[in-house]
């Protein structure tokens, strides 16, 4: 870039787009700048968080699958940004009609003197509407067509996730949305995002079935372990980061009250990494680092609702409950036969309804009211019926059509190869080892041979 | 940090650097400080493109020589940042004769009440400049000599990215560019950080030649896998990451142009994956993993200059461009004989050509001018005469003195245990698999024993 | 989150909680609100450094005990944010008699009517406090049991760290600390995080004893290298990026300070890389990584004291000489029959030690000022006595009670199998490989059968 003489620098401050060249430079202005600033800044932090939803992903799954995990996250993201800046925003934040928005869409209605705060508004939700399309990859690992993920990539960014998001925050522009009328508390998103996410992820795991070896022939949960633990670590780590962003962020506006949200986020994390390992210990005989990690996730999911309008010392509560909550929630799941390899429902979907109902329960102003609560439960019970339902319909209806999920072949053997044409690690040997390893009988009858290692679609050059 | 009291925060919130203890606290004095925390916070995640430029280099490029990139990566910051202080910052921002700077060396001509904006500059800079630097990593991997590679991160630092720098920017004191002054438009730097990265890649990968193995004995190349694909798409998301802090920081003002700036580069490397998948999936049948990686970053190149005055509808239109150039250019280099194991000059030297030209065509202010449009042509050219023939004389130079390419034996055991005695994973088995098995034939004439597992330099301690 | 509609935008840009609807939004205000702004997004990069010592941590060492890190990193930050928040805050900044402070538990003090600059200011702290923790965990890594780290993390966070922090940088509310009085400098925590840290990590080590295998039967120290390098070097630049937040964010105020605080601290991290590399060239005959990495680290370990009090040129220096020291430390430590796996003991102890010292020789004020050195002495010892000395009884009594030590057959095994029921890459054959090969002889007399790939306390569901 260009530098500003430094001359200059202590004459004129501010762009032309901001004010008249003899326009005096005023606190507002100030503070508008730094509201951009803030919102920028959380915004690049929220993005991150896709990189974290990689790694926990691939790390807590097996390496045959870890090409597909990154297309998949890098995919929902991309497609989900053009998506939301087609359709999805203008649903979500265009004037509404209390169900959806109407206008907005491409951008296009503010083209011309347009205010800038769009811009800065679109690039904040963009990142949350890919949180949420992402949340369900991690459920569906290792057996989903690659082409089907696609179009559910457009779907809930394009309209699951704005109509539900219009309903709860209501418009940029003109209209509330019937949810956010009640009085509905979601501050960063509990619901709006982690359970719409984890509902979402229910479904697709319901019509797509466990995975092959994942449940033994009288039905009993089997172990699948993921290939790379720092991976997944390193991918927590990434995503509290920047939750900080996603729960702090959500004011979109540089104030004193960002200090707070950031200090109940920390707190609710740490609580919940605490108790999902005594938890875990107490179930398992040892400190697990699986649940635990999860444990830190629901602690975020948990308090992302209550952020700003619960104390630290509830924020801590609300987190620990999330820990226990989450060790339950992933044997529950387990057990009735749903595969979920990363614990994406029990982490956002489960625990985005308890940390909203916490919200209201909680809630620093008035506790404990049964208004409130009411109207938390209210929120919940739609977001799930909403939710579950169109993309129950939309995977059954994806199934039915271009197929869901890969060949028991393309699968025993690994999407990366199969549905990409490559090997994530084709030096470490994993092949031929372990990862097939953890099915007991090859569903075709046979050993098949595996990939040989370092095989490429680039070959076909 | 010792903490302020409260009482003194309520009374005194700037330091006495700023202003004497009896000036009043102006909206300038403010806006300044937010201009050098958002300044300052993008510099950081500048900084952080390097973490993601190591990852994506070693994720596409073989086990062997992981240690290897590490070193090139953070000693070309490292070596890069006492250059840039030493050199590079003055030749690039001092007072210029249109053609190079001629003060501000070691930062000294400041020293004494110096304005504190040049420190504030000089970080933001510092890490462009490492930028450009480490993108040569990545194209010469596998086979080049470490002090080869120092004696090029040295020079490309302190000479060859600022003297073009200060033709297309100009001085932070007193004087222009050439290129400035024909009002050429570069805003974040396709041309002057990209072009000149991929450009350099493009004459060391020329001079030193393709790795051992590239080529058939006929002429084809063959593919050579990474060995980490999780890791090269950390990679990605970690770059795309702080392009934000590269396009949206290059304002070094925090004003409201920040939001669009940032619309747009994330649209245009959304664009960019999503193009570069669909192309590779025409191409080669599969939706293939390295080619849409770079697609995402050939989306951020090229928005790289016209972030700032695009509309969103053109900054995607640019992306989508990118991705599908992206996979032309890596397949024609790779056909001519250059080979580059990372796509480096593809994404960084054509992606910022094309985005430097895509930024004078979809100018918003006036489209398609040729005026405009010429000027971008010549910044161009220029870039690729005067980078590509300095970086061609460098590495021609380091060859016939010091040397520039590793011993056949020591490529094919791998950089890691020859030039740094080290092994990058000595725990899994790679060195005895497939990261050998790629070559065909071993150039002695027989198998050569892979170094020991664990083997180390530490243990001639 | 909710929007603010645009029409509202432009008439109220800050929220009731930071002034009354018909106050004038002044400058001051709007630099509050800057300063929260910074301290927030400081607090993030310094919390995201939990990330780095992770990565770092497992990177430069064994495969085996790859989870047991993740868990010991994540639950030191984790217990220790809940111990900071009941106890360590009001210990470090409550009002103090100069030894201790003595309120402001549970932040509670400040539940009614607080500033909210208390949850800022806390937000800083904490992410502070867990990075004084989790240094140790590299120095203990391989053969602590797990049970005994708890006891540390809560003993570290609640007690020792913050009782020597109030010492130097005295309280938020009222009082001096003795070292604070005597004008020690330590503007960022050399001293009071990183020697804290360094000086813990050297008690644990010698409680503990050497791993098995580290040391021959004739004293002689051998190499053990690490499972992942591409990881700890991930793990470094993580650090430095992070380093940004933890130095400049050390103002706690957004000012002009904060670019040259960026600028020295760059720099020394780029001389200490630099540095280190040379000297291990000199003394290995090969640029080393691991040294080279450590180097980074030492660089920016002791430009952390004077980062804000010493000109460009004189961080060079600092960061050299540290690059040449770590290195120095590094083979004495291990020569004295010390096990570091990481280096942590050189890295932070004596560097910051030095750093401390340099911020008193380099001041830029008064340069070599005989006082200024005597008091940074005599903080730099009373950091070493009381830490050294509370945490070695500390280690001691967790030995002789709970344990501190695994079995020698559990130290074989690996720490995830036996600690945590699990194994961080059960696809890539490391079990069996060179994790276990680096020991001569086994313990107990015959090879152990390795822990089955994919075994997991999860199977016991």
């Amino acid at each position: 870039m260009k530098p500003r003489s430094l001359l200059l620098l202590t004459l004129l401050l501010v762009p032309a787009v901001a004010r008249a060249a003899d326009d005096p430079l005023t606190a507002e202005v100030v503070q508008t700048h730094a509201n951009y600033l803030w919102t920028i800044v959380a915004a690049c932090l929220v993005f991150f968080m896709q990189a974290g939803f990689a790694m926990v992903e691939t790390g807590f799954t097996r390496a045959k699958s870890s090409i597909n995990i990154m297309m998949k996250n890098l995919m929902d993201f991309s497609v989900g940004s053009l998506i939301f800046w087609a359709l999805g925003f203008g649903l979500m934040f265009g004037t509404t009609n209390g169900l959806f928005g109407t206008d907005g869409f491409f951008l296009s209605d503010f083209a011309k003197d347009q205010d800038p705060w769009v811009y800065c508004f679109w690039m904040f939700q963009v990142v949350f509407a890919g949180t949420a399309a992402t949340i369900v990859s991690g459920a569906m690992a290792e057996r989903t067509k690659f082409t089907g993920y696609l179009v559910y990539s457009l779907f809930i960014c394009g309209i699951v996730y704005p109509v539900f998001g219009s309903w709860a925050w209501g418009s940029l522009f003109h209209g509330k949305g019937w949810l956010e009328n009640l009085g509905f508390i979601d501050f960063a998103g509990s619901t709006v995002v982690h359970s719409v996410g984890g509902w979402a992820a229910l479904a697709g795991a319901i019509v797509l079935g466990p995975r092959m070896g994942k449940y033994t022939a009288d039905g009993k949960p089997t172990a699948i372990p993921g290939h790379n633990i720092p991976l997944a670590a390193l991918g927590v780590f990434i995503l509290w980061f920047g939750w900080f962003g996603f729960n702090s962020g959500s004011t979109t506006t540089a104030d004193t009250s960002i200090a707070l949200i950031a200090v109940n986020t920390n707190l609710a994390a740490a609580a919940g990494a605490v108790f999902a390992m005594i938890t875990a210990w107490i179930k398992f005989g040892k400190p697990e680092v699986g649940m635990t990690l999860n444990g830190a996730l629901a602690g975020l999911v948990a308090i992302t609702a209550g952020c700003a309008n619960l104390t630290p010392a509830f924020s801590v509560l609300t987190g620990a409950i999330a820990g226990v909550l989450v060790v339950v929630a992933v044997l529950f799941v387990d057990r009735i036969g749903v595969d979920d390899p990363v614990g994406a429902i029990s982490v956002h979907g489960v625990n985005g309804a308890w940390g909203t109902l916490a919200a209201g329960l909680f809630n620093a102003d008035k506790m404990f009211d049964p208004h409130i609560v009411g109207v938390q439960a209210i929120g919940i019970l739609a977001c799930f019926a909403w939710t579950f339902t169109t993309t129950f319909i939309l995977f059954t209806v994806v199934k039915k059509t271009i197929g869901l999920r890969v060949s028991p072949e393309e699968e025993y053997e690994g999407l990366d190869f199969h549905e990409h044409g490559g090997d994530a690690y084709p030096e470490f040997g994993h092949a031929a080892g372990s990862s097939l390893g953890t099915l007991p009988t090859h569903p075709t009858g046979g050993a098949p041979q595996p990939a040989a290692a370092g095989a490429s679609v680039m070959e076909a050059l």
